[in-house]
Protein backbone atom coordinates (compact mmCIF):
# COMPACT_ATOMS: atom_id res chain seq x y z
CA UNK A 1 0.00 0.00 0.00
CA UNK A 2 0.99 3.34 -1.04
CA UNK A 3 2.95 4.91 2.52
CA UNK A 4 2.16 8.78 1.72
CA UNK A 5 -1.54 7.52 1.50
CA UNK A 6 -2.98 9.29 4.22
CA UNK A 7 -6.78 7.23 4.39
CA UNK A 8 -5.61 3.98 5.45
CA UNK A 9 -8.19 2.56 7.89
CA UNK A 10 -8.52 -0.32 10.42
CA UNK A 11 -11.13 -2.88 12.58
CA UNK A 12 -11.03 -4.82 15.32
CA UNK A 13 -12.96 -7.54 15.50
CA UNK A 14 -12.91 -9.65 18.99
CA UNK A 15 -14.30 -12.97 19.06
CA UNK A 16 -14.99 -13.38 22.97
CA UNK A 17 -17.44 -14.54 24.91
CA UNK A 18 -14.98 -13.71 27.88
CA UNK A 19 -15.14 -10.33 26.72
CA UNK A 20 -19.23 -10.16 26.20
CA UNK A 21 -19.71 -11.68 29.65
CA UNK A 22 -17.90 -9.24 31.37
CA UNK A 23 -15.75 -12.36 32.65
CA UNK A 24 -12.73 -10.50 31.21
CA UNK A 25 -11.69 -6.79 30.75
CA UNK A 26 -10.39 -6.46 27.20
CA UNK A 27 -7.19 -5.07 26.67
CA UNK A 28 -6.09 -6.19 22.93
CA UNK A 29 -7.99 -3.48 21.49
CA UNK A 30 -5.94 -0.60 22.87
CA UNK A 31 -2.49 -2.37 22.48
CA UNK A 32 -3.23 -2.89 18.45
CA UNK A 33 -4.56 0.86 18.19
CA UNK A 34 -1.32 2.36 19.69
CA UNK A 35 0.55 0.18 17.59
CA UNK A 36 -1.61 1.28 14.41
CA UNK A 37 -0.86 4.77 15.20
CA UNK A 38 2.43 4.40 14.73
CA UNK A 39 2.11 2.69 11.72
CA UNK A 40 0.03 5.43 10.14
CA UNK A 41 -3.20 3.19 9.97
CA UNK A 42 -6.08 4.85 11.47
CA UNK A 43 -8.91 2.32 14.06
CA UNK A 44 -12.21 3.13 12.65
CA UNK A 45 -14.08 -0.13 14.01
CA UNK A 46 -13.98 -2.61 16.87
CA UNK A 47 -16.89 -5.30 16.91
CA UNK A 48 -17.04 -7.39 19.98
CA UNK A 49 -18.66 -10.98 18.84
CA UNK A 50 -19.70 -13.81 20.41
CA UNK A 51 -17.95 -17.27 19.43
CA UNK A 52 -20.39 -18.16 17.10
CA UNK A 53 -19.35 -19.94 13.56
CA UNK A 54 -22.63 -17.46 11.84
CA UNK A 55 -21.86 -14.20 13.72
CA UNK A 56 -18.35 -14.54 12.54
CA UNK A 57 -18.60 -14.87 8.94
CA UNK A 58 -21.31 -12.67 8.62
CA UNK A 59 -18.78 -9.92 10.71
CA UNK A 60 -16.16 -10.71 8.51
CA UNK A 61 -17.57 -10.39 5.21
CA UNK A 62 -18.55 -6.94 6.30
CA UNK A 63 -15.61 -5.80 7.62
CA UNK A 64 -13.30 -7.12 5.05
CA UNK A 65 -14.85 -5.16 2.25
CA UNK A 66 -15.11 -1.83 4.56
CA UNK A 67 -11.80 -1.77 6.20
CA UNK A 68 -8.33 -1.89 4.18
CA UNK A 69 -7.05 -4.07 7.63
CA UNK A 70 -9.14 -6.42 9.77
CA UNK A 71 -7.57 -7.83 13.15
CA UNK A 72 -9.33 -10.68 15.01
CA UNK A 73 -8.33 -11.76 18.43
CA UNK A 74 -9.33 -14.59 20.01
CA UNK A 75 -10.58 -18.23 19.41
CA UNK A 76 -7.43 -19.52 17.74
CA UNK A 77 -6.71 -22.02 20.44
CA UNK A 78 -7.05 -25.98 21.05
CA UNK A 79 -10.48 -25.89 22.33
CA UNK A 80 -13.83 -26.49 21.25
CA UNK A 81 -14.61 -23.00 21.39
CA UNK A 82 -12.01 -21.87 19.17
CA UNK A 83 -13.39 -21.29 16.09
CA UNK A 84 -12.13 -18.56 14.59
CA UNK A 85 -9.72 -20.23 11.69
CA UNK A 86 -12.41 -22.39 10.63
CA UNK A 87 -14.94 -19.30 10.01
CA UNK A 88 -12.73 -18.15 8.57
CA UNK A 89 -12.08 -20.62 6.49
CA UNK A 90 -16.02 -20.50 5.68
CA UNK A 91 -16.06 -16.59 5.32
CA UNK A 92 -13.47 -17.19 2.66
CA UNK A 93 -14.89 -19.97 1.02
CA UNK A 94 -11.60 -21.74 1.33
CA UNK A 95 -10.71 -25.60 2.16
CA UNK A 96 -9.71 -25.47 5.78
CA UNK A 97 -7.48 -28.43 7.38
CA UNK A 98 -4.27 -28.89 7.98
CA UNK A 99 -1.95 -26.37 7.03
CA UNK A 100 1.72 -27.92 6.69
CA UNK A 101 3.64 -25.20 7.59
CA UNK A 102 1.93 -24.32 11.12
CA UNK A 103 1.68 -28.09 11.20
CA UNK A 104 5.77 -28.45 11.10
CA UNK A 105 6.33 -25.71 13.22
CA UNK A 106 3.63 -27.04 16.29
CA UNK A 107 5.35 -30.46 15.63
CA UNK A 108 8.56 -29.22 15.63
CA UNK A 109 7.88 -26.63 19.16
CA UNK A 110 6.17 -29.50 21.48
CA UNK A 111 8.25 -32.78 19.81
CA UNK A 112 6.32 -35.47 18.00
CA UNK A 113 5.67 -37.01 21.46
CA UNK A 114 3.78 -34.16 22.64
CA UNK A 115 2.44 -33.15 19.55
CA UNK A 116 -1.70 -34.15 20.81
CA UNK A 117 -4.80 -33.95 19.10
CA UNK A 118 -5.58 -30.99 20.88
CA UNK A 119 -2.25 -29.26 19.30
CA UNK A 120 -2.85 -30.31 15.89
CA UNK A 121 -5.77 -28.73 15.81
CA UNK A 122 -4.21 -25.26 16.16
CA UNK A 123 -2.44 -26.29 12.59
CA UNK A 124 -5.74 -26.51 11.08
CA UNK A 125 -6.16 -23.31 9.08
CA UNK A 126 -7.62 -21.58 5.87
CA UNK A 127 -5.46 -23.81 3.84
CA UNK A 128 -4.45 -20.99 1.72
CA UNK A 129 -3.44 -18.57 4.84
CA UNK A 130 -0.04 -17.04 5.31
CA UNK A 131 1.05 -17.28 9.11
CA UNK A 132 1.94 -14.69 11.85
CA UNK A 133 4.87 -16.23 13.42
CA UNK A 134 4.46 -16.42 17.41
CA UNK A 135 7.51 -16.24 19.19
CA UNK A 136 5.63 -17.03 22.38
CA UNK A 137 4.14 -20.41 22.75
CA UNK A 138 4.23 -22.15 18.76
CA UNK A 139 0.75 -21.54 17.52
CA UNK A 140 0.79 -19.12 14.91
CA UNK A 141 -1.59 -16.45 13.99
CA UNK A 142 -2.64 -16.51 10.10
CA UNK A 143 -3.68 -13.99 7.30
CA UNK A 144 -6.19 -14.42 4.53
CA UNK A 145 -6.53 -11.69 2.39
CA UNK A 146 -6.82 -8.52 4.38
CA UNK A 147 -8.17 -10.32 8.01
CA UNK A 148 -5.38 -10.85 10.32
CA UNK A 149 -6.25 -13.28 12.63
CA UNK A 150 -4.65 -12.83 16.68
CA UNK A 151 -4.53 -14.77 19.34
CA UNK A 152 -6.42 -13.50 22.84
CA UNK A 153 -3.79 -14.00 25.05
CA UNK A 154 -2.72 -9.94 25.73
CA UNK A 155 0.88 -11.25 26.33
CA UNK A 156 0.58 -13.36 23.54
CA UNK A 157 -0.63 -11.02 20.83
CA UNK A 158 2.27 -8.53 21.52
CA UNK A 159 4.56 -10.83 21.15
CA UNK A 160 3.25 -11.19 17.69
CA UNK A 161 2.53 -7.38 16.30
CA UNK A 162 5.86 -7.14 15.98
CA UNK A 163 6.16 -9.08 13.09
CA UNK A 164 4.22 -7.86 10.98
CA UNK A 165 5.10 -4.45 10.96
CA UNK A 166 6.30 -4.66 7.60
CA UNK A 167 3.17 -6.12 6.07
CA UNK A 168 0.93 -2.94 7.59
CA UNK A 169 1.60 -0.28 5.11
CA UNK A 170 0.31 2.44 6.77
CA UNK A 171 -0.38 6.56 5.61
CA UNK A 172 1.39 9.04 7.59
CA UNK A 173 1.86 8.33 11.40
CA UNK A 174 -0.54 9.91 13.22
CA UNK A 175 0.19 12.28 15.74
CA UNK A 176 -1.02 13.83 19.03
CA UNK A 177 -0.70 16.15 21.92
CA UNK A 178 -2.67 16.95 25.14
CA UNK A 179 -3.09 19.38 27.37
CA UNK A 180 -4.90 19.02 30.60
CA UNK A 181 -6.46 22.27 31.78
CA UNK A 182 -8.15 22.37 35.53
CA UNK A 183 -11.91 23.42 34.34
CA UNK A 184 -15.29 21.64 33.79
CA UNK A 185 -15.86 21.08 30.20
CA UNK A 186 -19.06 23.86 29.83
CA UNK A 187 -16.61 26.18 30.55
CA UNK A 188 -14.55 25.98 27.27
CA UNK A 189 -17.21 24.46 24.93
CA UNK A 190 -17.77 27.50 22.78
CA UNK A 191 -13.75 28.44 22.60
CA UNK A 192 -13.52 25.10 21.68
CA UNK A 193 -16.05 24.54 18.80
CA UNK A 194 -13.95 27.57 17.37
CA UNK A 195 -10.88 26.30 17.13
CA UNK A 196 -12.40 22.83 16.05
CA UNK A 197 -14.08 24.84 13.28
CA UNK A 198 -10.73 26.72 12.38
CA UNK A 199 -8.79 22.95 11.99
CA UNK A 200 -10.68 20.61 9.67
CA UNK A 201 -7.82 18.30 9.47
CA UNK A 202 -7.53 18.12 13.15
CA UNK A 203 -9.47 15.75 15.56
CA UNK A 204 -9.97 17.94 19.13
CA UNK A 205 -11.06 15.70 21.53
CA UNK A 206 -12.24 16.98 25.10
CA UNK A 207 -11.89 14.32 27.97
CA UNK A 208 -13.69 15.30 31.59
CA UNK A 209 -11.37 13.85 34.49
CA UNK A 210 -11.46 13.69 38.47
CA UNK A 211 -8.50 12.24 40.02
CA UNK A 212 -6.31 13.18 42.80
CA UNK A 213 -9.37 14.84 43.78
CA UNK A 214 -8.69 17.43 41.02
CA UNK A 215 -11.72 18.19 38.38
CA UNK A 216 -10.11 18.83 35.29
CA UNK A 217 -10.23 18.52 31.29
CA UNK A 218 -7.61 16.67 28.72
CA UNK A 219 -7.96 18.19 25.48
CA UNK A 220 -6.42 16.03 22.93
CA UNK A 221 -5.29 17.02 19.35
CA UNK A 222 -4.87 13.97 16.37
CA UNK A 223 -3.79 14.56 12.89
CA UNK A 224 -1.14 13.32 10.72
CA UNK A 225 -0.08 17.08 10.35
CA UNK A 226 2.42 18.34 12.89
CA UNK A 227 2.21 22.06 11.81
CA UNK A 228 -1.73 21.81 12.22
CA UNK A 229 -1.20 20.59 15.33
CA UNK A 230 0.62 22.74 16.66
CA UNK A 231 -1.06 26.20 15.89
CA UNK A 232 -4.42 24.24 16.84
CA UNK A 233 -2.27 23.63 20.65
CA UNK A 234 -1.33 27.70 20.46
CA UNK A 235 -4.95 28.37 19.81
CA UNK A 236 -6.37 26.40 22.76
CA UNK A 237 -3.05 27.52 25.09
CA UNK A 238 -4.42 31.36 24.12
CA UNK A 239 -8.17 30.83 25.00
CA UNK A 240 -7.24 29.48 27.98
CA UNK A 241 -4.70 31.61 29.72
CA UNK A 242 -7.46 34.35 28.27
CA UNK A 243 -9.94 32.82 30.31
CA UNK A 244 -7.40 32.65 33.03
CA UNK A 245 -7.60 28.63 32.97
CA UNK A 246 -5.03 26.59 35.07
CA UNK A 247 -2.86 24.38 32.81
CA UNK A 248 -1.73 21.58 34.51
CA UNK A 249 0.14 19.84 31.88
CA UNK A 250 0.77 19.91 28.41
CA UNK B 1 -41.06 -7.94 29.37
CA UNK B 2 -42.00 -11.05 30.28
CA UNK B 3 -40.02 -12.11 33.40
CA UNK B 4 -39.38 -15.83 32.56
CA UNK B 5 -38.59 -15.05 29.04
CA UNK B 6 -35.10 -16.48 29.13
CA UNK B 7 -33.83 -15.17 25.21
CA UNK B 8 -33.14 -11.62 26.34
CA UNK B 9 -30.07 -9.95 24.44
CA UNK B 10 -28.66 -6.40 24.38
CA UNK B 11 -25.72 -4.51 22.64
CA UNK B 12 -23.17 -2.05 23.51
CA UNK B 13 -22.53 1.01 21.04
CA UNK B 14 -19.53 2.60 22.73
CA UNK B 15 -18.85 6.40 21.26
CA UNK B 16 -15.49 7.54 21.40
CA UNK B 17 -12.50 8.06 19.17
CA UNK B 18 -11.19 7.92 21.89
CA UNK B 19 -11.17 4.35 22.74
CA UNK B 20 -10.65 3.63 19.46
CA UNK B 21 -7.40 5.94 19.21
CA UNK B 22 -5.97 3.52 22.06
CA UNK B 23 -5.65 7.09 24.39
CA UNK B 24 -8.42 5.44 26.71
CA UNK B 25 -9.41 2.18 28.16
CA UNK B 26 -12.77 1.25 28.07
CA UNK B 27 -14.77 0.08 31.44
CA UNK B 28 -17.68 0.73 30.61
CA UNK B 29 -18.47 -3.03 28.34
CA UNK B 30 -17.33 -4.93 31.66
CA UNK B 31 -19.65 -2.82 34.01
CA UNK B 32 -22.45 -3.07 32.30
CA UNK B 33 -22.15 -6.59 31.07
CA UNK B 34 -21.65 -7.68 34.54
CA UNK B 35 -25.08 -5.76 35.49
CA UNK B 36 -26.70 -7.01 32.56
CA UNK B 37 -25.75 -10.56 33.75
CA UNK B 38 -27.81 -10.10 37.26
CA UNK B 39 -31.18 -9.02 35.14
CA UNK B 40 -30.82 -12.19 32.93
CA UNK B 41 -30.00 -10.02 29.72
CA UNK B 42 -27.40 -11.14 27.84
CA UNK B 43 -24.68 -9.08 26.12
CA UNK B 44 -24.64 -10.25 22.42
CA UNK B 45 -22.42 -7.75 20.79
CA UNK B 46 -20.17 -4.55 21.50
CA UNK B 47 -19.64 -2.43 18.73
CA UNK B 48 -16.99 0.70 19.20
CA UNK B 49 -17.56 3.29 16.76
CA UNK B 50 -16.28 6.96 15.93
CA UNK B 51 -17.98 10.07 17.00
CA UNK B 52 -19.42 10.95 13.27
CA UNK B 53 -22.67 11.43 13.65
CA UNK B 54 -23.64 9.22 10.10
CA UNK B 55 -21.59 6.30 11.55
CA UNK B 56 -23.77 6.38 15.10
CA UNK B 57 -27.31 6.64 12.77
CA UNK B 58 -26.93 3.48 11.14
CA UNK B 59 -25.16 1.55 13.63
CA UNK B 60 -28.07 2.69 15.80
CA UNK B 61 -30.94 2.01 13.31
CA UNK B 62 -28.98 -1.49 12.63
CA UNK B 63 -28.63 -2.65 16.54
CA UNK B 64 -31.95 -1.32 17.60
CA UNK B 65 -33.37 -3.42 15.74
CA UNK B 66 -31.61 -6.14 16.69
CA UNK B 67 -31.74 -6.42 19.99
CA UNK B 68 -34.08 -6.04 22.90
CA UNK B 69 -32.11 -3.48 24.11
CA UNK B 70 -29.33 -1.05 23.09
CA UNK B 71 -27.01 0.82 25.51
CA UNK B 72 -24.53 3.49 23.79
CA UNK B 73 -22.00 5.21 26.32
CA UNK B 74 -20.14 8.75 25.86
CA UNK B 75 -20.97 11.72 23.62
CA UNK B 76 -23.50 13.47 26.41
CA UNK B 77 -21.38 15.93 27.52
CA UNK B 78 -21.30 19.89 26.66
CA UNK B 79 -18.64 19.67 24.27
CA UNK B 80 -18.44 20.04 20.30
CA UNK B 81 -17.70 16.41 20.19
CA UNK B 82 -20.80 15.11 22.04
CA UNK B 83 -22.83 14.61 19.29
CA UNK B 84 -24.68 11.17 20.76
CA UNK B 85 -28.18 13.13 21.68
CA UNK B 86 -28.89 14.92 18.42
CA UNK B 87 -27.20 11.53 16.45
CA UNK B 88 -29.97 9.49 18.28
CA UNK B 89 -32.79 11.96 17.63
CA UNK B 90 -31.59 11.89 13.68
CA UNK B 91 -31.86 8.02 14.01
CA UNK B 92 -35.41 8.23 15.45
CA UNK B 93 -36.67 10.87 13.37
CA UNK B 94 -37.72 13.07 17.05
CA UNK B 95 -37.03 16.71 16.73
CA UNK B 96 -34.62 18.14 19.08
CA UNK B 97 -34.31 20.93 21.16
CA UNK B 98 -34.39 21.63 24.66
CA UNK B 99 -35.99 19.23 26.67
CA UNK B 100 -37.74 20.82 29.53
CA UNK B 101 -37.53 18.09 32.12
CA UNK B 102 -33.73 17.95 31.65
CA UNK B 103 -33.11 21.70 31.49
CA UNK B 104 -34.86 22.21 34.77
CA UNK B 105 -32.83 19.71 36.29
CA UNK B 106 -29.72 20.97 35.20
CA UNK B 107 -30.69 25.01 35.67
CA UNK B 108 -31.24 23.37 39.34
CA UNK B 109 -27.71 21.58 39.71
CA UNK B 110 -26.25 24.82 38.35
CA UNK B 111 -27.87 27.70 40.08
CA UNK B 112 -29.28 30.28 37.44
CA UNK B 113 -26.49 32.06 37.38
CA UNK B 114 -24.27 29.24 36.20
CA UNK B 115 -26.37 27.28 34.08
CA UNK B 116 -23.99 28.60 30.79
CA UNK B 117 -24.30 27.61 27.22
CA UNK B 118 -22.47 25.02 27.29
CA UNK B 119 -24.49 23.40 30.17
CA UNK B 120 -27.67 23.94 28.65
CA UNK B 121 -26.51 22.27 25.39
CA UNK B 122 -26.67 19.48 27.82
CA UNK B 123 -30.95 19.51 27.96
CA UNK B 124 -30.54 19.47 24.08
CA UNK B 125 -32.12 16.05 23.36
CA UNK B 126 -34.54 14.09 21.55
CA UNK B 127 -37.52 15.91 22.38
CA UNK B 128 -40.00 12.61 23.36
CA UNK B 129 -36.98 10.75 25.42
CA UNK B 130 -37.36 9.98 28.79
CA UNK B 131 -34.63 10.79 31.12
CA UNK B 132 -31.93 8.30 33.11
CA UNK B 133 -31.22 10.70 36.67
CA UNK B 134 -27.61 10.80 37.45
CA UNK B 135 -26.67 11.32 40.72
CA UNK B 136 -23.83 12.55 40.07
CA UNK B 137 -23.38 15.49 38.13
CA UNK B 138 -26.60 16.63 37.29
CA UNK B 139 -26.46 16.01 33.59
CA UNK B 140 -29.08 12.85 32.84
CA UNK B 141 -29.11 10.06 30.09
CA UNK B 142 -31.82 9.52 28.18
CA UNK B 143 -34.01 6.69 26.49
CA UNK B 144 -35.61 6.31 23.11
CA UNK B 145 -37.64 3.59 22.58
CA UNK B 146 -35.16 0.49 23.35
CA UNK B 147 -31.92 2.75 22.95
CA UNK B 148 -30.61 4.02 26.34
CA UNK B 149 -28.13 6.56 26.52
CA UNK B 150 -25.45 6.76 29.40
CA UNK B 151 -22.01 9.27 29.85
CA UNK B 152 -18.55 7.59 28.66
CA UNK B 153 -17.46 8.58 32.43
CA UNK B 154 -17.32 5.40 34.19
CA UNK B 155 -18.38 6.65 37.35
CA UNK B 156 -21.21 8.48 36.73
CA UNK B 157 -21.97 5.75 34.85
CA UNK B 158 -21.76 3.28 37.27
CA UNK B 159 -23.85 5.22 39.85
CA UNK B 160 -26.83 5.54 36.72
CA UNK B 161 -27.21 2.43 36.50
CA UNK B 162 -28.99 1.49 39.55
CA UNK B 163 -31.85 3.73 38.15
CA UNK B 164 -32.34 1.82 35.59
CA UNK B 165 -33.00 -1.21 37.22
CA UNK B 166 -36.36 -1.46 37.19
CA UNK B 167 -36.59 -0.30 33.62
CA UNK B 168 -34.63 -3.43 32.06
CA UNK B 169 -36.76 -6.08 32.26
CA UNK B 170 -34.71 -9.44 31.62
CA UNK B 171 -35.08 -13.63 31.42
CA UNK B 172 -33.58 -15.45 34.65
CA UNK B 173 -30.56 -14.35 35.69
CA UNK B 174 -27.37 -15.60 34.15
CA UNK B 175 -25.44 -17.96 36.50
CA UNK B 176 -21.53 -18.97 36.18
CA UNK B 177 -19.43 -21.09 37.81
CA UNK B 178 -15.37 -21.47 37.20
CA UNK B 179 -12.85 -24.52 37.78
CA UNK B 180 -8.96 -23.66 37.41
CA UNK B 181 -7.19 -26.26 36.55
CA UNK B 182 -3.13 -26.58 36.41
CA UNK B 183 -2.95 -27.74 32.92
CA UNK B 184 -3.13 -26.58 29.13
CA UNK B 185 -5.94 -26.57 26.76
CA UNK B 186 -4.59 -29.76 24.35
CA UNK B 187 -4.53 -31.64 27.42
CA UNK B 188 -8.34 -31.22 28.25
CA UNK B 189 -9.37 -29.96 24.67
CA UNK B 190 -11.22 -33.70 23.59
CA UNK B 191 -12.49 -34.35 27.22
CA UNK B 192 -14.18 -30.94 27.45
CA UNK B 193 -15.59 -31.11 23.47
CA UNK B 194 -17.09 -34.33 24.74
CA UNK B 195 -19.01 -32.45 27.83
CA UNK B 196 -19.89 -29.33 25.74
CA UNK B 197 -21.95 -32.09 23.46
CA UNK B 198 -23.87 -33.24 26.60
CA UNK B 199 -24.63 -30.02 27.64
CA UNK B 200 -26.62 -27.80 25.02
CA UNK B 201 -27.68 -24.97 27.42
CA UNK B 202 -24.52 -24.44 28.86
CA UNK B 203 -21.91 -22.62 27.76
CA UNK B 204 -18.13 -24.08 28.41
CA UNK B 205 -15.70 -21.24 28.22
CA UNK B 206 -11.85 -21.98 28.00
CA UNK B 207 -9.56 -19.74 29.13
CA UNK B 208 -5.50 -20.28 29.67
CA UNK B 209 -3.50 -18.03 32.07
CA UNK B 210 -0.22 -17.55 33.63
CA UNK B 211 -0.02 -15.85 36.53
CA UNK B 212 2.32 -16.18 39.69
CA UNK B 213 4.44 -18.31 37.63
CA UNK B 214 1.51 -20.63 37.29
CA UNK B 215 0.42 -21.91 34.03
CA UNK B 216 -3.03 -23.12 33.89
CA UNK B 217 -6.82 -23.12 32.40
CA UNK B 218 -10.19 -21.53 33.72
CA UNK B 219 -13.05 -23.36 32.44
CA UNK B 220 -16.22 -21.25 32.80
CA UNK B 221 -19.67 -22.35 32.99
CA UNK B 222 -22.35 -20.47 32.03
CA UNK B 223 -26.33 -20.87 31.76
CA UNK B 224 -29.38 -19.91 33.26
CA UNK B 225 -30.41 -23.59 34.87
CA UNK B 226 -28.44 -24.13 38.16
CA UNK B 227 -28.91 -27.66 37.65
CA UNK B 228 -27.24 -28.18 34.11
CA UNK B 229 -24.33 -25.93 35.59
CA UNK B 230 -23.55 -28.10 38.67
CA UNK B 231 -24.25 -31.61 36.36
CA UNK B 232 -21.62 -29.88 33.82
CA UNK B 233 -19.21 -29.28 36.60
CA UNK B 234 -19.54 -32.70 38.02
CA UNK B 235 -18.11 -34.10 34.92
CA UNK B 236 -15.46 -31.43 34.28
CA UNK B 237 -14.04 -32.48 38.07
CA UNK B 238 -14.76 -35.85 37.30
CA UNK B 239 -12.03 -35.86 33.99
CA UNK B 240 -9.28 -34.04 35.61
CA UNK B 241 -9.74 -35.94 38.62
CA UNK B 242 -9.20 -39.19 35.84
CA UNK B 243 -6.40 -37.08 34.51
CA UNK B 244 -4.65 -36.43 37.80
CA UNK B 245 -4.72 -32.78 36.54
CA UNK B 246 -4.51 -30.58 39.60
CA UNK B 247 -7.08 -28.30 40.35
CA UNK B 248 -6.48 -25.11 41.64
CA UNK B 249 -9.41 -23.28 42.48
CA UNK B 250 -13.41 -24.24 41.98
Amino acid sequence: MNKTNQKVNAAIVVIGNEILSGRTQDVNVVTISRWLNDLGVKLEEVRIIPDIEKSIIKTINQMKKKFNYVFTTGGIGPTHDDITSKSIAKAFKLSYGYHQEAYNILEKYYGKDKFNEGRKKMAMLPIKASLILNPSSGAPGFIVDNVYCLPGVPSILKSMLGGLNNKIGGGKKILNKTISAQTVESEIAKSLEEVQNLFQSVEIGSYPFFRLGKIGVSLVIRSTEKKQIDDCYKQIINFLKKKKIHIMER
